[in-house]
């Protein structure tokens, strides 16, 4: 079986550079270009890609993926700064190339993704939940967005299945002890050194308690997420947004 | 909107009393007999149940349902003793009954069940996984059924996935220190003093490691999945195996 | 060897009557008086008692220690309401009777007494620290009595330790995120249906973290500690305030 | 003040070169010498090294002590390979320098022997307990070392505290299901992918446990381990074996 040709945007980044070392590694890949800020598109073109990974910044990516969309070359993007607008232009080039496939996710590690799609799958059984997310104190936002975000999901999940509010009978307490609350579920955000990202979704029924916990020890936890985008990407056309799409959870 | 009437077999028995209270304290349900052993299946035509709920013994359940089912009476239950001699005669019974639903459960736990499915789910995600049951020192078998269980389902899962045997660079050490292994899949069982019964599932692959847990706290938390099945046993005809099949995961 | 002579007082509530069998239970101790609101406390020198348990009310126990201390019984004492005046009268009446010691304790759980010791010995060794605790929903406070506490001993800990204040970066943010403040430690308080009372102490430095859990999931916790008390308090004369002083940990 | 002058010995070492950054990011200490193996130990009286780190090779380490001792340089030994015989002959060079301090520690990781002194503390006062350790997948001992002696250290206090065996009523079971047994206490090993090096010790009591539980996820961990020694033993002559010794844990 011939090997799937793949390039990468960004090589020479953190991410990138491991993006770049995980497909070489990858038996059924072959890493046919690895390009810099500097390095022209047209190697793209040269090398025979048929998959580009965009791990460059938001500034380049819209132009790499008229290239790519336009040359029939797939996309799997991890590059930031995605909003509807941009989403929009992106479908708009895709509906010209009806074969090509672009893969766009604010997240490549398998376990984020995870934890997020069963903590909705689970939101409906339980009358409480809260999430505990912990970070390495250099971090700037509190909560992350990972904890943010999975918490909407689960009110979103409470609200369609018509559950009550959570049950609270806290009257009295020092000033930001019970959380943040996001739509309803309290999310906390622990700092500490020797941490890099935690997240943690506890569920709470009569009797029991359900965890669903993720841990991310290295920032190489993204490469497995990258690589099953590559290889499913090219026969997905059209836009995907967000990896959960390309895992199988039945 | 008129309440589901419902009858508790086994309402004197530890679950079965806690159940008859859980019916009671229901909205949308109605306790209508609370059988002991002494009592007659007749009480159940009298007093117009809809469903049964079976906490009663391997030597009454085949009984309680081939009444049940003669008389298109749903049943929920969480008798133990079953094997395919005794699922097959339920199911010719059924046959008989087309409209009648009966749902055998091995555990009522909704964290439990979910434990299990989301395990399944993931399993074909990660290079390594294995299983920890932690239960109170008075139980008689190492591993728990629900963790055998849910090592066979990771493992049928994997193997489905074709992922190869977990790497374990083990050489020296002492007899018994990687626990049991279960279809490839190592489980470790812990006692101790103070617990009930807990259960996590950790899985590891490049960089993170996603864990889902299960506390057991009391057994009462076995109520909410028996509800669950009334509601849910009445528009499902024929024999249902597993509480999963009643919860909705997509 | 003869069996410690031990009473009861208040011991037809929920802890004394726990109380009351675990004395029973125990070989080296004899149940001579179990006494309730109604009894005389004569039945305590008519029995013989050397060591009077009181788990009773604010509004009895000054009465109860009275009598005790001036008929030369020891005492274990988890009633609740004590304060500086009441502490420094029940020292004279001890001046009084110099062979008498007595025992009170606001946490009788040997868990988690050792947790708050622990968190105290490790404080000065990490760069971070911040406390999680965990409750059933119907709880009033917020953070715990108990984290509220342990918070503060890290905090004084520190401090002589003349470490700087904790690392965090945290710029932007949803109010509460961060938890509570106490005395520089940040306390989260988690409110789950299925929880009895849980705290978990997170440490962290350079590479590690270091974390000290204590899991309380039924009250028979605190027989353990009033056992030791009794066992311990006859050796013991004077006040003793606190359970940690006769845990020998060195 | 002036500052504590410190050499590395193998300094060019995966550790060692870490220690040598972490000297000169210490504001108290400086860095003076940086040896490699072909460097001549005259480089120590050189530079005027007051403290010289130890990280090389069992080949090595008693040369430079030899040289260290002899030459009234103090000395923190990370270096492995230590027997009775090695420590006979080094204890007798330090009589001959009776103001030099040498500290040998197996482990500098200040979480990893916290967890093992605490562990000791807590021993006597639990029904159960069990040690849980979880490692890479290239690990090739099961149990870790660090977990077979946190085994001992409480095997050995639950002795001295004249502790009956554990409760355990496991009759039926899978080979290994219930872990290796070190003197009496039950040890878990867990391998992998994605985990560096973790261990967890519960103990179980009525209606509680409590769980002291080390992770440690960059090697940098032993940094404040060995700054921590380097700054001690310049005031504790003589040999002092094991970090605990310098931690005040009262």
């Amino acid at each position: 079986m011939s090997k799937l040709r793949v390039a990468v945007l960004g090589a020479k980044g953190r991410i990138g550079s491991e993006a770049a070392r995980a497909v070489e590694a990858a038996e059924d890949l072959e890493l046919v270009a690895a390009l810099d800020q500097h390095d022209t598109l047209e190697t793209l073109t040269a090398s025979g890609a048929q998959v580009a990974v965009d791990l460059t910044h938001p500034d380049s990516v819209m132009g790499n993926l008229d290239f790519c969309v336009g040359h029939g070359i797939h996309a799997v993007v991890g590059t930031t700064g995605w909003n509807d607008e941009r989403l929009a232009r992106l479908t708009s080039w895709l509906e010209a190339s009806p074969e090509t496939g672009v893969l766009v996710a604010p997240n490549f590690s398998i376990g984020a993704v995870l934890t997020m799609k069963f903590s909705q799958s689970a939101a409906r059984y339980f009358e409480s939940v809260e999430v505990i997310e912990l970070h390495h104190p250099n971090k700037a936002d509190a909560p992350s967005g990972t904890a943010g975000r999975t918490a909407q999901l689960i009110a979103a999940a409470r609200q369609e299945a018509q559950l009550p509010p959570q049950p609270d009978a806290t009257v009295t307490g020092l000033e930001g002890a019970r959380g943040a609350d996001v739509d309803g579920v309290r999310v906390h955000s622990v700092r500490l050194r020797g941490l890099l990202a935690h997240q943690e979704v506890i569920f709470g029924g009569e009797g029991e308690t359900l965890t669903v916990r993720h841990d991310s020890l290295h920032h190489s936890s993204f490469m497995p997420g990258i690589l099953l985008g590559v290889r499913r990407v090219v026969s997905t056309p059209g836009l995907t947004y967000g990896l959960e799409h390309f895992l199988d959870l039945s």
